[in-house]
């Protein structure tokens, strides 16, 4: 099972959060913070508005990292810089950007940036994925 | 809204990762990869059987930074190392401690480690976090 990218390779999914995504992750996280799921509370603070977990973008680009680069790839790191907030309904396009690729390593450093409908960067960040063949060759 | 720690603390909390949340993150995140959801394809693979989602132990990270400093924090970042992998019902234990705190600033950086039951490090990385009161007191 072989990944299915090289250096300068560029990739894109666009997905809406919804209040449905945002619920399941508070479940799924235990993450009940009010600010996520109680519109009386978030429009108190300076929102205005209910927001996503910003986490909820890390699940995105790990989900589109998995979609379009092949599942044979190891996840061997991630960073996130949440610079502006999502709130719910938001269209977002996970955009990934193969920077890196060290074939003879099968190390593959990939820029991840989450793009609002309005063109604002909500996430920027780089993941570091190691490629399953050089896992197997090494065996 | 204040948070409620200072440079030094250390805060730990321990949870199942269970095939519940597993698949709760499969349909939030659309990430249905089998090596997380099918027993007999997972049972082909190094591993040799099901593995969490990586991401899951972000989320895991995120809900416990709102529920033990204090939930008027804004979450500037996040760095993940994934080193091992957890598998269904591992119980993790996600320690964070307070690395640095600039109060005049209300940047605080946050050690986050996964341990699992055995004591292995899954995952280990770094947060940054602002606190509410500076953001108030800025306007």
């Amino acid at each position: 099972m072989a990944v299915n990218f090289k250096q300068g390779d560029r990739k894109s999914v666009t997905i809406q959060v919804t209040d449905q995504m945002v619920r399941q992750f508070a479940d799924m996280s235990g993450d009940h913070n009010p600010i996520h799921l109680d519109d009386n509370y978030a429009k108190t603070t300076r929102f205005g508005r209910r927001i996503a977990h910003g986490m909820i973008c890390g699940a995105l680009i790990s989900r589109t990292l998995s979609d379009t680069l092949g599942d044979g790839g190891i996840y061997l790191g991630q960073t996130l810089k949440f610079l502006h907030p999502i709130f719910i309904d938001d269209v977002v396009t996970i955009e990934l950007h193969v920077a890196n690729f060290r074939e003879e390593r099968g190390i593959g450093l990939i820029e991840t940036i989450v793009k609002k409908q309005n063109g604002e960067v909500a996430v920027k960040g780089e993941a570091t994925i190691m490629t399953g063949d050089v896992i197997q060759a090494k065996k």
